[in-house]
């Protein structure tokens, strides 16, 4: 049985993605594709915990690394219980954010280094690297907007950054997308909806055919 | 200030690692030397958080990897929070086992490599290697007996494992004693606690000096 095809999507706060990652999904139901959406923790008990001991707000004391080492733990379990047995059953797993979020707010954006992030994710990943990541490419300032606008949506800690932080993370995704050794595609988060599905639309046929 | 001294007590079940660390400890009290004991997780409460996901015995589905990494977590926020704070102050800290734990138990004997294991370590202890590892070395036989003996000790989950375990345990550390980046310094654990504890202090006479 063949492997299926690990989608992932990144980008800043307020980019479309998790919008889109929802219409991708439908879209390939409707076309009878077997795939799963999904992001971490995932609803995986183990992933959950840790996730909780981050978000704990009693933990003021939490040091970045120590932070780093629990989203890799929680990257690691969920991958290990939901993303491989789909993989292996040849689904199409959409997920949102992976590695290379690690990598841009983490390594780049916080400034605990790529290569360290890198080093201890392939740790927690092995040889499940995203088959492709799409960047939705988008300046901080109208993402912070849109989710200004959005009053269902919930706030969370990194909404709260500066913007000079947002600005950060743009430039760690850029970076990636000159020096990942996976397959890293931007899309211009700019556009409407419509046209950004379109265009993601577009770039998963070219892999799933 | 002159940093402090980082010492820290290796060895498998049984081999009286923790009884001399204790017996070392009294004795530079009493020679006025400015000391702490410690153990992981130490009283912090982040690595305590950690430590409880780790041993909870409904998480059977935790994989290998996913442990490690929580395993280096709670070293990195134990460190933060109590060893280093002690090494600024220009103190010893005598710490029952650190990385080298890992390297044997979780990289050699569990055979999730023992490089693997050291880099993602690596990230999480930095330049704060121990100045000296002290192996306990002894046979796994001898030290398990003595476990069934003490029936004050609480039995945990390793003192479960097969003989066959523990002997790579040793091998692992032994591995280490010729290939550490950092010293380690073997002692005979097989002889009496009266006999360690001579050879131990005069070990750490030589550092202290």
């Amino acid at each position: 049985m063949n492997r299926g095809l690990f989608i992932v999507f990144e980008g800043g706060e307020g980019s479309g993605k998790s919008t889109i990652l929802e219409k991708i999904y439908n879209w390939l139901i409707e076309k009878e594709i077997d795939c799963i959406k999904t992001r971490e923790p995932g609803g995986i008990k183990i992933s959950e915990d840790i996730r909780s001991i981050i978000l704990d707000p009693a933990n003021t004391a939490m040091d970045g690394r120590t932070e780093a080492l629990l989203y890799a733990a929680a990257r690691r379990q969920h991958l290990i219980e939901k993303v491989i047995p789909a993989l292996n059953n040849g689904k199409i797993v959409l997920c949102d954010r992976f590695i290379d979020s690690s990598l841009a707010y983490q390594g780049f954006a916080r400034e605990l280094g790529i290569k360290e992030i890198y080093e201890i994710n392939k740790f927690a990943v092995g040889e499940y690297m995203p088959d492709l990541s799409i960047f939705f490419d988008l300046e901080p300032e109208e993402g912070l907007n849109r989710i200004n606008k959005n009053k269902e949506r919930e706030i969370n800690r990194l909404d709260l950054e500066t913007i000079e932080f947002h600005k950060k993370v743009r430039l760690g995704y850029e970076f990636l997308l000159e020096n990942s050794e996976h397959k890293i595609v931007k899309i211009d988060a700019s556009k409407s909806i419509k046209d950004v599905f379109e265009d993601v639309k577009n770039i998963i046929m070219l892999h799933i055919e």
